[in-house]
């Protein structure tokens, strides 16, 4: 057993809206339950509903949010359960704060420029926000700021969910997170 | 491996502040730990901090903060982590809830009558609660529901620490939830 492997990763998935950070965790979670590696997927609609009822989009509030989810995922690496998040967690100062706490932190930039993101609006959101209905939209009128030093990047535009979840998987394998 | 043993399960300690919910639920965690039972100690104090900052003592907030606790509980269970929770969790209904959506559920009513807890008052908060200074304070301003039906019933005021340990671990023994 490598060091690594006395506590759980959690693959952090951040991201504009529409990069495909859910599309990705949920591929990413059926090849790891495949692989037998246990692991929890925290997606950001579960976790609004379950653990951050009353939380606004206020940068307080996103913090909140953020840093609670990663609490969660500490509570589960610390006994060996794996966790991948997909939460847009736009600033950078709140995802080092949890790499600080979660010895097992890997920060996956979702990356997809801000057009395209708006051509795909799977869920109509951008054009919303882009007619001023929804204030404090991330990349519209609310920042996102990209990973400086993310341990992974993947390219949504230019590869597939498969390539993507392939690529992961190979950063895992090769830094000693998963028992082959 | 019993069926049980395929989640674990999560020992939830009501009662009345002042009752001993805390004590116990640490003396539990070592007793479990001791015996390399994999488990989680979710005390209101970590909660709070953690989990449920903004969050009041209004009914609701407080239905709000017990069943995020439970979420929580059900994502350590499904992994076979087991839990210990210390909430005052007043509320009855609120109770049957996490009965119903966590499979390995006990409810343990920690048993202390509210005269001793008012004579312990280990925080002063009874003293100031009833001089009137903190509002909807569980046993003088806002209800406490005990338990109709609880799993385990331990008395705090004729038992010792270690002997509501050693019933609780009876009870869990006897129910299959230890592996001898």
């Amino acid at each position: 057993m490598t060091p690594h492997q006395r506590h759980g990763f959690t693959c952090w998935l951040t991201g504009l809206s529409g990069a495909g950070k859910s599309t990705l965790a949920l591929a990413l979670n059926e090849a790891l339950q495949a692989r037998q590696v246990a692991c929890e997927l925290l997606d950001g609609d579960v976790v609004r509903t379950n653990l951050s009822k009353g939380l606004g989009f206020s940068k307080e509030d996103r913090d909140t949010n953020v840093l609670r989810v990663g609490f969660v995922c500490g509570l589960l690496n610390k006994h060996q359960v794996n966790t991948i998040v997909a939460l847009i967690s736009p600033y950078q100062a709140t995802r080092d704060k949890l790499r600080d706490f979660l010895p097992g932190f890997i920060e996956i930039y979702v990356n997809c420029s801000l057009e395209v993101c708006i051509q795909r609006d799977p869920k109509g959101l951008y054009k919303k926000a882009l007619a001023g209905e929804i204030p404090k939209f991330t990349g519209i009128s609310d920042p996102y700021e990209a990973p400086i030093a993310p341990d992974i990047v993947v390219d949504t535009e230019r590869f597939t969910v498969e390539e993507s979840v392939q690529q992961i998987l190979g950063y895992l394998s090769e830094n000693g997170w998963l028992r082959e």
